[in-house]
């Protein structure tokens, strides 16, 4: 799977991914009352509009970009119904022709985690048959738990050609409390950093030479960015944080490695709720889903502009 | 609810708490049949056998213990059928007048936290309505994005009223990987530790002085237990790790404060598949939850003994 992302990059000269966040305030008005009408205000409802919302969304990036993130947290705020269209989201997408990274963060251990792999990324056995839950193609898994939370989600990669990114440095302000703090003179991020390389180390595709286990390091930190891109060389990098976190393509250059690959770079609300920004404003709210794609095809330009100037 | 559970179990002398970790391998056989007969080899069976099987269980120490913890990732391995469960589970333990602990893990920043915050503890708005999507009382959360993790929980837990236990110390084996790492000569967990202290601090219950924002740290590590205990003296620990894992009443009385509260111990496959053990095979797979009544039984005699000992 990490090779398909990493030859889908190529061809699209696009190391771009779609974060599908949607928050029922980027939900536009007409979208909300049309599925109130039909379901009245119920989670159904509220889990009708952000399907129609979401396909709208892919329909006008699918051609652009190699792959989406879905925040499931936003699926799970709605309950079941929210879920139900989580899922259908993951479906759709692939139907699409997009990889789907699952923004789950899950992370426990031992049988947990076994069980949130096989959910997620692999199969379980249902009397005599095998079935594949979720199916999304990479999953975000969180490391405080150590090794004993990432090697059942790394067998599953290896079994079912699959991927995870494990949190190093996230993108957020206070992601420095624990994460920044000094080990041995060494911030905790690179020792995770260090144990990402070695849980993925027999996990490296044959054809592009990265690993299934990337990690997920926040656009806000360039300077991090910098170090543990060398720190990890065979490591792909997930990256938080693009345009409404402050991230700019100037800064994410070094992120990547020499051969235009090694890291993909998130926009959620910068593409979904495109229609909102004065820079796109003239679209229209009715058409949220061209903001989103002149959004998108911005970020690729502002992206491979700063790698071009780079190499 | 905080306040809540200390009543509780005050009244049942029981500070124990019951995981409903219903892997498929613990659900008996004619259980799993029956159910594969209505719905067939499909995730809707499964959930269907883990709904018969938690629905014994529950009844059967309903009255014993003051809490169940249920475990996602085994409803979320099914899929939504699964999730669905999870949420039937929920809301019949309520019924029963269970307080309901989600171990959920979840882990994010800002408004997606704030998501899984109003999804799991509080509401959300629908148009003109506010719903409570999953309901339970208390969630445990995940501390390695810091500070911009957890507030968006505390905020509801102060506005609805509820709680969450963040993990501190977990009880697996590699925990140590990350946090017992020194910084500044302290382990990472007692940095933890202190900001659940200071994360909980202004939701102290009024009757038993516990507050709101607890930790979870695993009964596999009692010298870790007495070092927590004494630094966040109002902080109630949420113990994992009994039985199975190794954990014995003997080795948890230094979880506890001398007011006999502070602590709650969980058991999970030592009690829900006590059938399987050789100390309760008499009850036999068909009578399993005559089994977890009496291996709950003998639980709670065991941490009520050590800690009549240990005072």
């Amino acid at each position: 799977m990490i090779d398909l992302l990493c030859g889908r990059i190529k061809k699209l000269g696009a190391p771009v991914v779609v974060g599908l966040d949607p928050q029922m305030a980027f939900i536009p008005g007409h979208l909300q009352q049309a599925a109130y009408r039909e379901y009245g205000e119920t989670l159904e409802g509220a889990a009708e509009a952000v399907w129609q919302f979401n396909k709208g969304i892919v329909d006008a990036v699918c051609d652009l970009v190699p792959a989406v993130k879905p925040q499931i947290a936003m699926y799970e705020q709605l309950g079941i119904p929210g879920l139900a269209v989580y899922k259908r989201t993951v479906d759709y997408c692939k139907e699409k022709g997009l990889i789907v990274i699952g923004d789950v963060k899950r992370g426990d251990i031992g049988s947990t985690a076994a069980a949130y792999a096989a959910g997620h990324l692999g199969r379980v056995q249902v009397g005599s048959r095998l079935i594949a839950p979720m199916d999304e193609d990479f999953v975000t898994v969180n490391p405080y738990l150590g090794t004993d939370g990432i090697k059942p989600f790394a067998d599953v990669c290896k079994e079912c050609r699959k991927g995870i990114f494990v949190l190093v440095k996230t993108s957020n302000p206070s992601s420095g409390e624990f994460q920044d703090r000094l080990i041995d003179g060494r911030p905790l991020y690179e020792l995770v950093g260090e144990q990402v390389s070695a849980w993925g180390a027999d996990l490296i595709g044959p054809e592009y030479g990265y690993s299934a286990v990337g990690a997920v390091v926040g656009a806000t930190y360039p300077e991090i960015g910098r170090v543990l891109r060398k720190q990890m060389p065979r490591t792909f990098i997930l990256v938080p944080g693009y345009g409404a976190q402050g991230g700019r393509g100037a800064d994410l250059v070094h992120y990547f490695n020499e051969d235009g690959l090694g890291a993909i770079v998130n926009s959620s609300r910068g593409i979904i709720a495109a229609y909102r920004q004065e820079a796109y404003g003239r679209f229209g709210e009715e058409h949220f889903d061209e903001a989103a794609r002149q959004a998108a095809l911005d970020m690729i330009a502002d992206i491979r502009t700063a790698l071009e100037q780079a190499g």
